[in-house]
């Protein structure tokens, strides 16, 4: 195992009618900015559970914030803290609400010429107003992380930052609230998790058992749990298990002390920003290509998760390789993800534009840092 | 799953050279109290880390904190405490030092006549001195937990207490330091940190798909990892993951949200009270006792940990149960640890005794605290 630094201080509120504890849990005589997305959690419930909860806190609310959360949004936000006195933030919806809340609370006290530097330039993030959410997408980790993706709508450039100055003081994770999402928010959030935990096991070993039994644990809760839920979505249990599966999944514990590729991430974040297609969808795209442009390099730990994940024991090395990736994109296939690029009607020109953004970008991604553009379209070839 | 709460703000730094960091860890301008055991730290090199990371840093030592450690001590350390000026506590030593050194972090400023009403009386925490820890001894799980025992050597009394006021700032785990441990200790962590995942996975099902799996791989870790670093001293590798295990063994994060047992560790703190016997060793006595009992009560559990831990898929029920109990029992044998009342030579008045006590205490234990004094007697007598 290599060394690793872990620290987590994100409190988890965790059931059915958590979201009542609301007002234990946000500071005493603070405004509030309230954040969400399409207007959703307003028929939901949620937003009524919420504002019942906090019944005597002066809120601010700002609505609108969309899926892969635009910089030029945020900018808005930032606006109105400036002339209300704003307290605290408290995002209530999915990731991309609570990502563009990282970023808000963040951008408010940059003291350079312009927040965007956080994400392109990696601009040092040295303090941040407290946040919390109430997250209703069982998807990205966000609720228990110090990652923030955001877009700039401009440029169509996605881009994300860390800090743990923006991790949510607490999260609000109940199972009930994801009952009305549609079907496709549910599979692409069963993806995106699924993909979360691949990034940080499908590398190379490093003698770390702990972390590759959790990282399966996630996996294969996510290959029972996501579909059931898919099959039954009023089936609380499922939800649950879905739900906290999500979180374990980017939190940072089954990265601890282990290699983490993130190509797969890189290379999708380029896919959405060209084309708009949802985050999780273009993991499913790019992943099964990493799989395999990378299955030498990869070849230990790909043989691990065909064994205890697929329960692949027959064949020759390569044949086991293959079947691993046949059954990724068996599983993307099966709750309603396709994963190739005609399927979302992405033409070739795309795949040059991509390539010559990492071109451009001159650093090699994946864990051992030798993914070069000419594999990157290797990879996006594979997936026409 | 139930519904919880989880919090865990504990920083780890983990693994060789990490004791260097002391020096960006702590506070500046404080004068530290260095609290630790019998002083093998003195020996084995720990303790010159430490003072090179914390040289500039006036530091007051306290040392010979015993295992099981007792009441009476913390207190003199409290003394210390009010006539020195320190500001912040660092532990160097295994759970004992750091379960007696967060009692003084909270009985300095207990406000009633006698801070051991916190663990007699279940008095409240309000507030604690800033602490830390040098780790070396995987086994407690207290390097990332707010739990304490405390014994108080006059009355023969064993007890506990939680709060997330004395959970570590940072806790430092360097697999090196636990190279030169006799080899009794490392069995006795093992077997601890073993009955930690035991005494919150081994009860009943509440559909918990991720605990379960996470429970299961820190046992299986545990069962690869302890014989072979038992083995080879030196082997860093499984140092480290032995150590790790046993922090993921007790942070919480595997009891969240299912049913927590701890019988066998409340039956065993009375044999630590009366005999003295060290802390795992107990454990490994009771254990198999309170499986064999209330079998029917854990039969789900059981069978699935025999399945997914032990390989048992063979044989009715109650054969199945019985293989798992025998497995368990084989493996603590395995690692040197006795398993029988006679083989620490315990004598059966002893088992009266403890039956006494919890008549006394006119509550019932176990998941579903359903444990009379009765039963109590049924896993003694399994036991002799």
């Amino acid at each position: 195992m290599n060394n690793f630094e872990y620290k987590n201080p994100v409190k988890i509120l965790f059931g059915k009618g958590e979201i009542s504890k609301l007002k234990d849990e946000v500071p005493e005589n603070v405004k509030i900015m309230l954040t969400y997305g399409g207007g959703s959690i307003k028929k939901n419930g949620v937003y009524g559970q919420v504002m019942e909860a906090l019944a005597g806190w002066e809120i601010i609310e700002f609505g609108g914030i969309e899926p892969n959360p635009h910089y030029e949004t945020c900018m808005k936000a930032v606006e109105v803290i400036k002339h209300e006195n704003i307290g605290f933030l408290l995002s209530v919806g999915g990731g991309s609400v609570l990502d563009a809340t990282k970023f808000i609370a963040t951008a408010i006290y940059f003291e350079g010429d312009d927040p965007w530097d956080i994400l392109a330039k990696g601009a040092e993030v040295k303090k941040a107003m407290p946040l919390a959410d109430v997250i209703t997408l069982p998807a990205t980790g966000s609720e228990m992380n110090g990652n923030s993706v955001i877009t700039k709508d401009s440029t169509k450039e996605k881009m994300a930052f860390s800090s743990l100055l923006i991790m949510p003081q607490f999260s609000i994770l109940d199972p009930e609230t994801i009952f009305s999402l549609p079907e496709k928010q549910v599979a692409n959030g069963i993806v995106d998790a699924f993909v979360h935990v691949i990034e940080q096991y499908l590398t190379y070993p490093v003698n770390s058992p702990i972390q590759n039994r959790f990282a399966e644990g996630i996996l294969l809760t996510l290959i029972e749990e996501g579909p059931k839920y898919l099959k039954n979505r009023d089936d609380y249990d499922s939800a649950a298990n879905f739900m906290w599966a999500a979180t374990m999944a980017l939190n940072g514990l089954i990265g601890a002390g282990v290699p983490q590729d993130w190509a797969t991430h890189m290379i999708g974040h380029e896919l959405t920003a060209f084309h708009g297609i949802d985050h999780g969808r273009t993991l499913a795209i790019v992943l099964p290509g990493i799989m395999k442009v990378k299955s030498e390099q990869k070849k230990e730990k790909i043989l691990q998760y065909g064994e205890r994940v697929w329960n692949i024991s027959e064949g020759d090395d390569e044949a086991r390789v293959q079947k691993a990736i046949d059954k990724t994109v068996e599983f993307f296939e099966s709750v309603g993800v396709p994963t190739k690029l005609k399927d979302y009607g992405v033409p070739v020109e795309t795949t040059v534009k991509i390539v010559n953004r990492f071109v451009d970008r001159r650093f090699k991604i994946g864990e051992n840092r030798d993914i070069c553009p000419a594999e990157i379209q290797l990879v996006l070839e594979d997936r026409l």
